[in-house]
Formats: structure tokens, C-alpha cells, sequence
């Protein structure tokens, strides 16, 4: 029988699925002997079943009831007692965190009655008070829906009233006359007074809770975090612990190593007399836990124990709440922490050499996207710069935009296209929009484990908090610090790696990482500033090394000019898997193609054709001296003519302007008249790629002549030039046939011109869904196939890529349809599904058959993996992203013996 | 072992694929005992062995040389015998009858010594060098290949050395010394003399025959007809018998029954005295069968037996070519015989009542394709029309276009778009280019076996031969006929079903079939000007029944309005399986769509959608009213609004002029602004279909309530409209899901208004490679699939209809790459494999899931065979294609157990 209830003395961290991961934590905890408050979890199965029905399930009061009275038994006090009731806290809990998202409901169980048993045993009656004052606004904001700000608006008039600035200064009476106008509140917006009911209101907050898996702010973060939205969140209910009862009470959350740097050791913030929300919100700034060990060194003592008993267990860095209640510690949630990418890498090093994890498990723990935030420029050290103010390091990059004040004026600037900085006192779920739309993040108060340095870090956005100068007035839309006025629109450059908050533009330099990987270890270790640094670098040079030993997936780049191919090969790119030939076509020689275009016979247009190909041979013959010895594909020309003519709007409204001034315009009306009769109304299925070269005699001709001519050439100087012939947009089989056809008559006459053997292989783009679907055809002709994903989901989707992230690429990630860009990470059902197709159909044809990727997906983290299980033999990316590729296809290879690659 | 010879007597006519058609029905005839000359076949085996190779088999020559002594012993005389010779013809023949596009050679065997023995046996010395001289030209033509003008120009020189004019006046001693002068000829081109050796002539004659599968204007006949280029040809050794010995000779080509009317009793040309490519080539004007029974009732009472039997053996109408030689009957070649559609639906149920073919047979024999031909409207009778001449109906239609006189002329002037009637004295295979372009061809001479009647029948083109008062000159480009000239360009009408020429343009009228199938057996009956006619009629009614009852795919039609439907219904269709909604937005409507676009807020937007509300739904009434019962697919909109929109170009330049003048043009700069707003680059992958109503708030939901509202009215009424929604440019399920979503509210809204119980169907197209990848996904939220093959196209191929078949498709036919439009005839090995995967899994996935095709291939004739075989439901078609689809179904259906369906 399916039970619904767990307690935490069953379960283990691998049930994440079924007890979300603060609930498998917790009974991982319960486990190992820490201190866990004795509590239960509803699983995600219950609330699976409450969004099918919209009710909770019958089975659910049953379960409920007998796991309390375990926990009252366990702890020796009833739910309700009047003289000394136990409390519990309702969290969400869900398989993969989302922090903030998600309702929490703390103190159930207070009630006009238990209030006083509270005031007992703490023996504080305005802790008492404040609690149920906490409870009554909570639960009337998440459970009964009731506007938050009628609770605040409340509270600010009973501080006034008594004129007061802080809550802390409100006392216990004061405290208990707004418990009666909360519950007026409650009554007047309900229609029925506050529940009294312990029970009921434990029934009422779970549902509340269950709820709260579907706000619009957590279907919207699941979009971005990519999460499914059928997952669900358990619930866990554990009995309260107070952190707020005097100076030997407190709480915190602490790393078993430093979140953002990785650096070796215990890190954590600290609030004494406040619970656990308090730090999170960043309301109040906080203590180290230095300062934890020098006011309470026997909790801090537990503390270090169970944090290193924790991070054996886990092998790998933790991430805690507790809280100390009168001296006693308790663990509150555990989890394998998030961390920066420098981190990331040094803390998986830092485990291998502790021999805590093999170098295969270190390199599950890094990802290409990291080690893309890795390679972000820094800015560089001047003096011009303005140092406006330093907060916390919270997320690492160098971000520069126009400063905003909310995040409605953020994503509206951006969507114009504005790089934008988000500046807020500290920020709350409700700016999640603000901080998706930013470069980069400030806040002035808070610290590392604030809403914003943790929402920050887990999307890769630069973010500094805790910048205490920093003075915001939300009314004129500024902030003040150290005499300088800030206003909206105002450049500031904020480094996340630092701190650093600087006013207007800064110049940005190369990374550390970045260094290594242009000029090698030996440069970057002697130029980094700091020991962090060079051990961050070493870590990397450590694990992209294994992902090279490891990896089954060769990376080559995609580089259309000499200067791309030797940064391309010093990245380390294993060949060019794609050189587009237009850029040949462009700048100067753009005259030359007018010249094809409007050629007015054979002669006339083989007279330009004859131009090009000198200027095509010194490409290639550069090209192939860069990347001697390794292989090199050269695509033939694929985008249509015309679109090296002016475009056709334009043109037209100067001719007709001429013609109304009475101005000559033959040459213009000549070219006007061609650029009409070459008019498509949809380019991108137009007259392209092989169509082009087999309407237009000569063109593909010049440019397989230039290649073959340029192997000759870099022969001859004592290269070993490896030049592949691709045909683009190739349909079917006959089209490849009629092209090779030319190309084998074209290599014969240079062949016998030069006296030289040239017999390139000549293979195709497979971009078409029909390329794909016959495969197995095509094959018997292609010496190798690489898959153009860009034009494949074009045309398998039916949209253009400037369309989809154009006019409706937002309201498609609104609306579910997509989770993420097609064009950025590829669609395993349906584009996947025929790079599988022509995988399976091409190998059965030609098993030596060489397969590829070159469009941008290439260079993605996770449609790496993808090409990697689809079996091909390389990807190819931009070089900038050859790197990323290296390691994300190491973990690709890794992922088949170590289960948790991340 | 593989043999590459076959003698007459192995084989029969189902050995096509190996013999070639006329090489089996040559066997067959043998076996039949009928008197066929005792020839052999050279398989295509070997054709193919020589297309791969280069060079004929090696052990051609010593199977050939065994058949010849066969051949030598039946007939008792012997190759090369100085005395008696034996004279043999080399003809091609592959499996599909491809007449005039190969090579034969006819004479071989003759030379400088065997001449004298063919003259004493024939005892006509002029008859001999006669015939040595059409060898040396033929084969110096043919096998030899030098210019065949170079043999004519000597042939006149010596005419005009003479002062004659005619071929026949020629006497042996002029034609002794043409054949030296043609002897020289060679020697002067080849360096070599006339090759005496009659083996060697065999040769080299069979070499030059299996060359000739490959020349450039039989492959273009090929791929015209769309018959694979890796068949071959086989070559058939035939020994030679003469129709052009004397009065008691002749030649001549018969049908069974009327090839062009379906008329019963026999029907042939006879030419006395003549050789069988003076009938073919329609040089000499013909006699008729019943000409030769009056020249000799012996001769014509064996061919008449010889029909019967072919007939009866056939089981069909056959075509014979038959030579008399001295009296003496010889059957040259039978196959079953190309007809007219008219003919062919006449026979097929002649054969029925005859019981010599089930229904089943008959149904196979017609096909869709000639159902079309005679849906053509004909010309109406009016004293108005002038006629020019008259000459014999050989393919009926009525043409009406620009007389042209060469094949160039014809070709460029129709692609301009313009219509044309090519007018030849006669055709000959290099007009075949012209005959594809014209829509209609008029020649001055020739009969219904000539070769312009039998390529125009072949490819459904309308066509009079025989027109003896059409006097062309070809220099002034014009002819006379009756007192008038007409120039070229001047229109002519023309019509195949009786043979008369018109001067201008001849109002047409629909045909017989066209007022049955609108108005139903009795009318057409009535209205029908004859017995052939009322014949004709009752074949088609008997066919198309017989069709309706065995068919297992339903007939739909796509017909926007209820006019539309109202055709479609009288037309047999069984519902209507694609509403296009976006003619509702055109016209003066189109006002209402640029208020929509310009919309300033949802409010003003959503006041111009409501206008267009009782305007979609009065459509969608009469929609439903005209099919009443039957299934009413409407589609919601698919192009993009910007379609509704000036053109981006035209109004720039507007507005860019008005500025210039200084004029006014603040509404045309508002719209031009909202016009490059929404501009896209291909709009065809851009903001249409679903994306189009998930973006455009309210768009989708006005439609989908007018559909509702009209169902409620048409079932207040007392009507049983049967409305189904489907959703266009489907790529993910949830997509679908959320249109479905909006319907369900709508329905339930319009429902409780109402009071009445509204669930309709919601469907999808599939439009997208995507789309039919995750069909089983996509299953799980349709009511039915309806495949849209013009758009699955254009994504699977990744080009647009308008450039495919603009910039590049006649490229593509000539190169092989398309046999046929894509967007004509599915693409079954791409885009029907979509088709297929789509059907396996939908069906899988729901296994009541519907199943149609509304694209335009839904009303194409092999289309439809495979959207039978891949288990649709339906297929859906413009109404005036419904009868063809019933047609075609019916046959798809008989299929299964009838082998032979052409």
C-alpha cells in the first residue's frame, strides 16, 4: 500500500523523488545519528495526487494523525497542549531546490489558548506573542490568501502608534493587541475568524503548501531552472525550534567549504536571537561562525563535527541550516551545496586529493557551463576606475549596464535590448523577472545565503550583496554612496568575483582560466594574482586534461578564417568541422558576386567566378597551414545570392525617389531589376546551399577548384593539408551525386595540371529533415555526414530562428511550449530524433561512415551529451566554446560508469 | 548460368522486366502460334552490364552467334549468303513503351555482294539498293553517329541532279550511286569504309541500340514519364520481312478496338507497299483496314483472326504492327494499347459485358488521371467560331493558346506563362521539349499512330493530326489554310475530341462527364449529343459506383465556403476536411484585420475581433447547413496577419514619396510601422498557425466561439451539423493542449448560455517533421490527425513551393534530382515516411485516433494509392478533384487482389 507519510527515521538521501530533497536530507540526517527535530514527510506523491484532483488524498488525515502522535510521543508534548504545546513548521520540499519559491508556514499550532503555554516555557511572553503574531500574518498570507501588505500596513501603524522604528521595540502587549487586529484582519477578509484548531491549521497549510508548487513564480522558475512541472513538492513537518530565545540562541547556515571561492574550510553566516527566515531574508547583516565559536564554543563544537561528518558522508561540500536553541544545536536541512564555478572546480580537485572521490567523480562535479562562467573577462585593474562601494562577493563575473530600481523597469529596458544592473535594498521572489532580464545584480544588505546571492549563483548571474554604502531612495530612483548620486540609467560595472562596485564603464580583461587555456598553465600560473587563483587554475587544468584521456568525442571548431582556426587549435579543437566559405564573399569581393548576379551570359559571370578564386585559394591555403595535419571542412557556399545584393526595400525606395527627383538611376534600376528577379518570399527554403551551386554554373566549381588548388599549394610547401569538401542543404541523394560528380572531374584536371593525386572526401550537411529521413541513401555517396542542428530545427520545427526568439520565444516559455531555446539546447524528441534516424540508417549503410555536429549545438553542455549517446565521433563549435566541449564530452564518457553526473 | 539471348520461343509477355515489352510480347505471340519472324531477345541484363561496364558482356557473342544459326536453320538462309541473304532488324524495346526515343537499325546484312542476292530474290533491283541505301543512312546516323543532315543533303542533291522531287523516283542506278556516295560519306567521317562484314553490322547495330537507352532526349522522355533510368533496354534481332515489295506488300499498325473513342471493331492505318516507319512517322497519308480487306480480304481475314486471339489472349485492347509480305501476313510487334480516356473507360466495361474482366479489372483500368481529362471543359457550339480545318482527333482536350511553329519558340514563350498550341507538319522526338510546354499540338500530316498523336496521348496533352489543308511556312512562321494566314502568336483553338481547328478564342462548355457527375446520370443522358457519348457516360457511372462500394478510404473536400461545400457534396465528397478560415478576413473584411493589428490595447483589439464574429459565424452556418451529417473539419487561422497587410516594399516607397511631395501620410506611416513590426524574414516559418493564436490574444477564441455559435444555430434549426476544430502548424503537444484548453472553456460558456451540450472535436494538422516525430505525444490530445502534405513538404524538403517550382524545379527534372513535383505527388521516401512514422505512432498511442490528408495530395492520383496503403481514414480534396479520389480509392482499394492496376 502506497502511505503518503514518512517520518525521518525511514528514507534516505536517494528518495529525493519521493521525499524531495530537504526531506531526504533530513532522513539522512535522522540516519547518522545528528540531531534532527523527530519529524515527518508528505511525499510528492500526495501532491502528484493533488494536482490531478485538486483534493488531497483520502488516505492523507489517517497518516497525518499517526505520524504526530509518534512525535509527540518521541518529544513527550502534545499538539495543542495548553500548558506546553508543541509547534510545527510546514515547508515545501521539493525534488531540486527552488529557493524561495515555495510557501513555509512556522508555528503551527498556536492558538489563543497554547499562546500562553508558549510564554511559559520559553519564559517570554512577548516571544510568545510575537510568534503568534508571525503565525496569524503567515498563515493569513499563504494559507487564507489575504494581501500581505494589509499585515505590514498593520504593523507599521502599531509601531507608529507607538513610535517606534523597529519590531523588536514593539512589546508584548503591543505584540498581542496586533494579534487581535491580525485576527480581525483574518475575519473581515475570510469571513471567519482565525482557525483554533491546531489541527486544522496543520491541515490547512499543508494544502497551502501543496498549492504553492503551482504559483505563476515557481512555474516560472521551474521554465528557467528547467525543472518538469509534474514533479510536485513534499511537505515536511517538523516540530519547532526556537532560535530567538535569548543570546544563547541563534541560527545560521554554514558550508563545509567557502560556496564562492572553494577555498578549504568551514563558512557560514549567523544571526543570534532570530530564526532561520531572518537569514535568509538578509533583513539583518550577519555574524561569521568565528563569531559563533567565541560566544558559544560547545554548539560550535557540535557544529563542526556534524559538518564534517557530513561532508565525509556526502563527499562533498554541504550546505546547512541549524539553529541553537538555549545551547542546544539542531540540524535543520542539509544538502550538497551549490557553489560558483571557480569553487566547483577547486572543490573537486580538492576531494580527489583528499581521496575522497575518483577524477572521474570530480569531473561529473564541473560543467561546461561553468567553466563558461570561468572564462569570463575580468575587469581590469586601473586607476581611472571609481570605486563606488564593496559588498559581498556573491556570484562571479564582470557585469556593466544601465543601474534599474525594480524589476518591471529591468525587463522592460531589456527587452529593448539594454544591458541592465538591478539594484535593490535586498531582493524577494517577487523580482525574480528583474534579476532573469539583468547582467548583473547589487543589493545592499544581505549576505552570501541571501535570496539574492543564492537565486544569483544558481542562474549564473553576477551578483554583489551586502553593499551596506549603498543608500537607495526608490522615490527619485537612485542611490547615494560616499557623495556620489547614482540615478536610473547611470553605468555601473559590478564584479561579482570581488565585490567591486564601480560607476560607469570599465575595461575587462582576460580570465586566469581564459589565460591557461590561450597561452598554457606555465603563463596563467605566473600571472595569476593570489594562490586561489593558481589553484583554481591547476584544478582546471587538471580536469580538462582527464576529460581529454576520458572523452570518446573528438571537438573540432567551427572557423571560417585562418585567425579563428589557430585560436580554434590552441583551444585545443581537434579539427575544423565547419569553414563557411560566405565570408569570402563579403566586404570588398561583394562587387564580384554583383558581377555573377548580373552577369548577362556564361562568359561575363565565369569572368567574376575567376576573380574569386584566387582570393578563395589564400583563404583555404591559410586555413589548411593552420590546421596542418588535422582534418578540415570546407563548406560550400549555402546562403542565397541575393543576399550579397541590397536588399530590395531599400532599393526600391531609391530608385523611386530618383525617379521623382528626375535623378539617373540606370545602375541602380539595373540592379534593382535583378534583386527583384531574384526576390524570395521565404530565403531561408529558397535557392540555397546545393541548389545554389548546381542552378548556378561555375559557382561551386570556383570554390572546390580553390580548395583543390590550395592542397596542392600547401603540399608543395611540405604540409600535410586534410581539406573535406561539405554540400550544404543537400535533400537527396541525387543532388550529393551531381556535386561529386564535379568535384571528382574538378580534383582529375588539377590532379593532372599539377601531377599531384587529390582525391578529397566529399560529404554533406545533414540539415533537412529529408537528409535525415533517407539517410541511408545519402550515405552510399557522403564519406561523412555533420549535422547543420541550426537548419534541421528550422525546418523540423517550422520556424525560423529569428522568428522564435523574435516575435514569440517569451510567450512560448510563458506558456510551457518550450523550456528552453531549440537553437540553444537541441530537442531531443523531435530534432534528435532524426539525428538517431540518419545515426542508425547512415552507419548501416556505410559503417565507416564519419559523424558530426556543426551547428551551434556543438558547443552545448547538454546536446553534447546528447550527440555523445547518439554515437557520433566529434562535435564542432565555435573556439571559444572548444574548451567547454572538451570537458562536457568527457563528462558525456564519464556519465556511463559514474551514476550522478550533475 | 545467366543467359543474355533469348530466342522467341523461351520466354513470355510477364518477362517484361527481362525482354522488354515488345521482346515478350513477341515470345507470347509465338506461343500463341501466331506468325511471328523467328527472332531473338538480348536481354536488359545485358543493356544494364553495358551501363555499368562500358562494354558489352563478354558472353554476348557467342549466345548471339547461336541464336543467329537458329534463326538460319528455321528460316534456311543464311547471314551474308551472297544469294539468299538473311536480313535482320535491330530494335530496341524496354519494358515501358518509350516510342521514337531509342535507335533501331533496320537492313543489317546487306552489303556490296549480298545486295545483288536481296535484288534477285526480291527480283527489284531498285527495291535492293533502295534498301542498301536506308542501311548505310541509318546506320551511319545511327550507329555511326555522323550528322544525319549530311546523308539527307545528298540524298536531295541527287533528286535535284535528276529533276525529281520524290524518293520513289529515284531509279536503281541513281540510288546504286547514292550508296557510293554515302559510303564516302562515312569513309570521309568515320576514316573507315562502310563495314562489309554483316556480323560486324550486327555488332556494332546491337552496341548503337543499347547506347541509345542513355541519349539526353530519352532521359528527359523518362523522367517526363517518370520511368526509372536503370531499367535498360532490351534489343531485338528480328529477321527482316518487306511491305515494300509491290502492290501485294504493305504495312500497317492496328488496334482491337477504337483507341481514341473506345468504339468496338478494328481500327489500323495500312500503308501498300511501304515499311513500317513510313506508318509510324506520318510521312504518307494512311489507308484504312478496310481499304486492305477490299486490296486483299486473305491477308486482312488472318489479321482479323490474329486480333481476335491477341484480344481474347490479352484480355484488352491491342495494338499491333503487322507487315504483308507478298500476300503473306506478319505480326512485328502486339502490346496492350495506350487510349484515350474516353476509350478507356468505354473498353474496361465493354471487356465486363463481354466477361472477359471482373469490375474489379475494369476499376484497375481507368485511372484518375484520365478521369480528369474528361472532366475538361469542351468547346460550345456557336455559329460565332471560325473553323479552319479539320483533321483527326488524337488526344482530346480543348486547347486554346498562341500558335507557335518550333519546339524553342514553345518552350520560352510558356515559360512566360503563356499558353500555346505548337503547330508541326509533323512531330519528331526533338519537339518532345515543345509538346511538354504547349497545351495542345496540331500537326499537317500524320494519323492517330504518329508520333505526335501517340506522345500527346501518352501525356494527356490535346492534340489534332492529319490537318492536310494547314500549309506551314516556317519562314515567315504562319500557315495558310482556307484564304487565312495565321501568324505566330495569333490564338488558335483547337479540339482533340473531334479534330477541329478554330481561328481565336472558342467559348468552352462543360463536358458529359463533368454535367453527370454535377447532375447526375439521367441529365447527362439527356443532354448527350450521341451513343458514344451516352456509352461513355454509363461507363464512367458504372466505374465510379463500382469504386464508391469498394473503397475503404472516404472522400473529403477542402471548400471554404458553403458554396464550396455545396460542389463538393453534389461531387460525392463525405465531408469536408479543411475549412481554410482566412478568406473570413479578406475582402472588405480586411479593414477589421488591420484594426486588430493596429490595436493600441486589448480593448480596442478585442472590439474589432467581436465585429468579425457574426461575420465567421454566418460562414460557418451555411458551411454546415450544405453538410449537414457530415463531418465539417474548420481550421483555424493559419497565414500570419501580416499577410492581411500591404506589402512591405510598396508601402515604404508610398510613404518615402509622400514625404519627398510633402504630403500627408501619418495613417500610412501608423500602418507601415505595424507592417515592419511584424515583418519576417520567411514568413512561412514565422508567427502563423497555433503560434499565431497562442500570441494574439482572443484571436483563436472568436473563431472557435463562431464555430459554436453557428453549431447552436444550426441545431436549433433542426440541423445535424457535425463541427470539428482543427488546430494549424501543431509542432508540440502543448500547444494543442492549450488551444484545447480555451475551446473547452468557450464550449462550456457558449453551452450554458445556450443551454445546450456543446463538445466538439478538437484535431490537429500535421504540418511538421516534428510534429509527425512526436505524433505518439501529440495522439494523446487529438481527436484525429489530418495530415497537411503541402507544408510537410516544404519543412521536410526545407523549400517553398512558389521558389521550388519558380527558381529551381526545372533545373531539378533535368538533373534527376525530381522525377516529379514534391508538392504533386507525395515524396514517399521523406515525407511519406513522416506520413507513416506519424500514422504508427498516433494510431498506437490512440487507436480511435482519425486519420485524413487535407493537403493538395489528397486529390492526386498515386498519392492517394499510398495514403491507402499507410491506412488513412480519408483523404480530403478540392471539390472538383473528389470524383478522381473516389476513383482512385476505389482502385487503391482493388489493388490488393488485382495484380495489373496501371
Amino acid at each position: 500500500m502506497a502511505t503518503y507519510v514518512w517520518d525521518f527515521t525511514q528514507g534516505d538521501k536517494d528518495q529525493k523523488d519521493l521525499l524531495g530533497g530537504k526531506g531526504a536530507n533530513l532522513a539522512e540526517m535522522t540516519r547518522l545519528g545528528l540531531p534532527v527535530p523527530p519529524g515527518f514527510t508528505i511525499t510528492t506523491e500526495a501532491c502528484r495526487a493533488f494536482m490531478r484532483t485538486g483534493a488531497v488524498p483520502r488516505e492523507l488525515a489517517v497518516e497525518v494523525t499517526t505520524a504526530l502522535r509518534k512525535m509527540e510521543d518521541t518529544l513527550g508534548r502534545r499538539f495543542g497542549d495548553p500548558d506546553d504545546p508543541l509547534l510545527v513548521s510546514v515547508r515545501s520540499g521539493a525534488k531540486f531546490s527552488m529557493p524561495g519559491m515555495m510557501e513555509t508556514v512556522l508555528d503551527v499550532g498556536l492558538n489563543d489558548t497554547t499562546v500562553h503555554g508558549l510564554a511559559r516555557f520559553s519564559g517570554d511572553e512577548r516571544f510568545a506573542w510575537d510568534s503568534y503574531r508571525r503565525l496569524v500574518q503567515m498563515f493569513g498570507r499563504t494559507v487564507l490568501d489575504i494581501d500581505g501588505a494589509l499585515f505590514s500596513d498593520a504593523l507599521d501603524a502599531a509601531k507608529a502608534a507607538r513610535g517606534v522604528t523597529s519590531d523588536v521595540d514593539l512589546d508584548a502587549d503591543a505584540l498581542r493587541e496586533l494579534v487581535g487586529t491580525f485576527q480581525e484582519i483574518v475575519r473581515t477578509h475570510t469571513g471567519s475568524p482565525f482557525p483554533q484548531d491546531p489541527r486544522e491549521q496543520l491541515d490547512l497549510a499543508i494544502v497551502a503548501v501543496l498549492g504553492s508548487w503551482n504559483t505563476e513564480r515557481a512555474r516560472l522558475y521551474r521554465r528557467k531552472e528547467r525543472i518538469p512541472d509534474d514533479l510536485g513538492t513534499a511537505v515536511n513537518v517538523v516540530p519547532m525550534v526556537f532560535g530567538n530565545l535569548g543570546p544563547t540562541s541563534g541560527t545560521g547556515v554554514a558550508f563545509t567549504r567557502d560556496p564562492a571561492t572553494g577555498k578549504t574550510g568551514n563558512y557560514g553566516d549567523y544571526l543570534a536571537n532570530a530564526q532561520g527566515e531572518d537569514v535568509v531574508a538578509g533583513i539583518r547583516n550577519t555574524l561569521s561562525l568565528e563569531d559563533l565559536a567565541q560566544r558559544d564554543p560547545g554548539a560550535y563544537a557540535d557544529l563542526r563535527r556534524a559538518m564534517r561528518q557530513l561532508e565525509t558522508h556526502y563527499r562533498d561540500l554541504c550546505d546547512i541550516e541549524f539553529t541553537i536553541e538555549r545551547g542546544k544545536l539542531w540540524m535543520l536541512q542539509t544538502r550538497v551545496g551549490k557553489r560558483t564555478a571557480p569553487a566547483a572546480f577547486r572543490i573537486a580537485t580538492q576531494l580527489v586529493d583528499e581521496h575522497l572521490i575518483t577524477l572521474d567523480e570530480a569531473l561529473a562535479r564541473v560543467s561546461g557551463a561553468q567553466l563558461s562562467q570561468l572564462l569570463f573577462p575580468q575587469f581590469a585593474v586601473s586607476d581611472d576606475r571609481t570605486l563606488l562601494a564593496r559588498g559581498m562577493a556573491a556570484s562571479p563575473g564582470a557585469a556593466v549596464g544601465a543601474a534599474v530600481f525594480d524589476s518591471a523597469t529591468a525587463q522592460q529596458r531589456a527587452a529593448l535590448g539594454e544591458d541592465v544592473v538591478l539594484v535593490r535594498r535586498e531582493t524577494n521572489p517577487d523580482d525574480l523577472g528583474g534579476m532573469i532580464a539583468a547582467v548583473g545584480v547589487l543589493t545592499a544588505r544581505g549576505g552570501k545565503t541571501s535570496h539574492a546571492a543564492v537565486v544569483a549563483r544558481g542562474m549564473g548571474r553576477t551578483c554583489v550583496v551586502g553593499a551596506e554604502a549603498v543608500d537607495i531612495d526608490l522615490v527619485t530612483r537612485s542611490f547615494r554612496v560616499d557623495g556620489h548620486v547614482v540615478r536610473e540609467g547611470d553605468t555601473l560595472a559590478i564584479d561579482g568575483g570581488t565585490g567591486e562596485v564601480f560607476l560607469g564603464q570599465v575595461p575587462v580583461e582576460p580570465s586566469p582560466v581564459s589565460r591557461y587555456l590561450e597561452e598554457g598553465l606555465d603563463a596563467a600560473l605566473d600571472h595569476a594574482p593570489d594562490d586561489d587563483t593558481r589553484e583554481l587554475v591547476r584544478s582546471v587544468d587538471r580536469l580538462l586534461t582527464h576529460a581529454d584521456t576520458v572523452r570518446r568525442l573528438h571537438v573540432h571548431a567551427n572557423a571560417d578564417t585562418a585567425a579563428d582556426a589557430a585560436r580554434a587549435r590552441r583551444l585545443g579543437a581537434q579539427g575544423v568541422g565547419l569553414c563557411r566559405t560566405e565570408h569570402q564573399f563579403l566586404g570588398e569581393r561583394r562587387v564580384l558576386v554583383e558581377r555573377v548576379v548580373l552577369a548577362s551570359g556564361d562568359d561575363e559571370r565565369q569572368a567574376a567566378l575567376d576573380a574569386l578564386l584566387p582570393l578563395q585559394r589564400e583563404d583555404f591555403v591559410g586555413l589548411l597551414r593552420e590546421m596542418d595535419g588535422l582534418p578540415t571542412t570546407i563548406r560550400l557556399l549555402d546562403p542565397p545570392l541575393h543576399e550579397f545584393l541590397p536588399d530590395l526595400t531599400d532599393l526600391s525606395v531609391r530608385v523611386a525617389l530618383a525617379h521623382e527627383r528626375g535623378e539617373d538611376a540606370a545602375s541602380d534600376e539595373r540592379l534593382l531589376a535583378a534583386v527583384r528577379r531574384m526576390h524570395e518570399a521565404n530565403p531561408m527554403l529558397g535557392l540555397r546551399g546545393v541548389r545554389l551551386g548546381l542552378v548556378v554554373p561555375g559557382l561551386f566549381a570556383l570554390q572546390i577548384r580553390a580548395v583543390c588548388e590550395a592542397v596542392v599549394e600547401r603540399r608543395a610547401a611540405g604540409g600535410d593539408p586534410r581539406a573535406e569538401i561539405m554540400v550544404p542543404l543537400v535533400g537527396s541523394v541525387q543532388e550529393l551525386r551531381l556535386v561529386k560528380d564535379e568535384a571528382r572531374t574538378i580534383m582529375a584536371a588539377v590532379s593532372a595540371e599539377r601531377g599531384v593525386d587529390l582525391d578529397l572526401p566529399v560529404g554533406v550537411m545533414i540539415e533537412l529533415p529529408r537528409a535525415a529521413l533517407t539517410a541511408d541513401r545519402i550515405a552510399q555517396e557522403a564519406a561523412f555526414f555533420s549535422f547543420g542542428t541550426n537548419d534541421l530545427t528550422q525546418t523540423t520545427w517550422g520556424f525560423s530562428r529569428d522568428d522564435v526568439e523574435g516575435a514569440f520565444f517569451a510567450q512560448y516559455t510563458d506558456n510551457g511550449v518550450l523550456t528552453v531555446s531549440p537553437f540553444e539546447t537541441i530537442d531531443a524528441l523531435g530534432v534528435g530524433r532524426l539525428v538517431q534516424i540518419a545515426v542508425e540508417q547512415g552507419r548501416a549503410a556505410r559503417p565507416d561512415l564519419t559523424l558530426g555536429v556543426c551547428g551551434e549545438h556543438g558547443g552545448d553542455p547538454e546536446s553534447i551529451r546528447f550527440f555523445h549517446d547518439a554515437g557520433l565521433d566529434y562535435v564542432s563549435c565555435s573556439p571559444f566554446r572548444v574548451p567547454v566541449a572538451r570537458l562536457e564530452a568527457g563528462r558525456a564518457a564519464v556519465a556511463e560508469t559514474v551514476a550522478d553526473v550533475r
